[in-house]
């Protein structure tokens, strides 16, 4: 589609972004299925429903600009489910399957932090404001969601050690 | 190679990140090559150096350990750096990729920030306090040259949106 104005990055970033988030919405029902520890199993269910709604959000910014978002892949967020997958099919003990699943869901918190950081400065930059605000609250949304995930991962460590 | 014990999952990850940093090791010349920002261009090459150095503590971890590291593909990192690439196929204004190659290269810290934590924190639960601290070195690196780039992206925002 060619990168010749900041407001045709904007656009590429947040298509990327809602592929991340569609591959996030089909992958995380199985991981939250794999988990042991009750904690964290409620934590990754809410926020698949937040995912839901940072979807939204991104629909709805794709109509107020206007600009299309579906119709690309965002390859990074294919690796990362991917090593999702790969963990669910290794032979492992429950507690140590839990640790491993946090770690691959701040791997992908923190890609969209780096996605959602960087298309909010670019909207920023471009002056819409209220696109800006919207990327805003799914990046505080996606910063909560990592640092309860290292919470939780105290506690599943020590019982994956014990395990 | 199974996940039945804290340690063994420490060791998949550490598998992961050495695969990752090899693979950053490969795309970053080609990204620096291509970047027109004096600043970013010095920045990027100062974080190649640090790269280096960061492989080679996983090298002595790996051989503290021991464990073997070489073997295994990072997935996610091979996402990461196709997307970078594509970067490069695009049609585009110099100064707009720059803002296009710091938003890549801040996915990738992103990445490298997530496994790294994630091994640190399996180290310190482990009671390995030696890999801890080199895998903590290596992390408040990656912070650093993540904070950077934000730094930088403002002045190469504000020249995207000008060309």
């Amino acid at each position: 589609m060619g990168l010749n104005s900041l407001h045709a990055l904007l656009v590429a970033e947040l298509r990327d972004l809602y592929s991340a988030e569609k591959q996030i919405l089909k992958a995380l029902p199985k991981l939250i299925k794999a988990v042991t520890s009750e904690d964290l199993r409620a934590g990754l269910q809410d926020h698949l429903e937040e995912t839901r709604e940072q979807l939204a959000r991104l629909e709805q910014i794709g109509s107020t600009l206007p600009a299309k978002l579906t119709g690309h892949t965002c390859e990074a967020m294919k690796g990362l489910v991917e090593e999702g997958a790969h963990l669910l099919e290794e032979e492992s003990t429950p507690e140590v399957l839990d640790a491993a699943i946090i770690g691959a869901c701040q791997r992908v918190e923190h890609y969209e932090i780096a996605g959602y950081g960087t298309a909010r400065a670019f909207a920023q930059a471009l002056g819409l404001k209220d696109v800006a605000n919207t990327l805003q609250a799914t990046l505080d949304e996606e910063g909560n969601a990592n640092k309860a995930l290292t919470k939780l991962s105290k506690k599943v460590n020590k019982a994956a050690l014990q395990a």
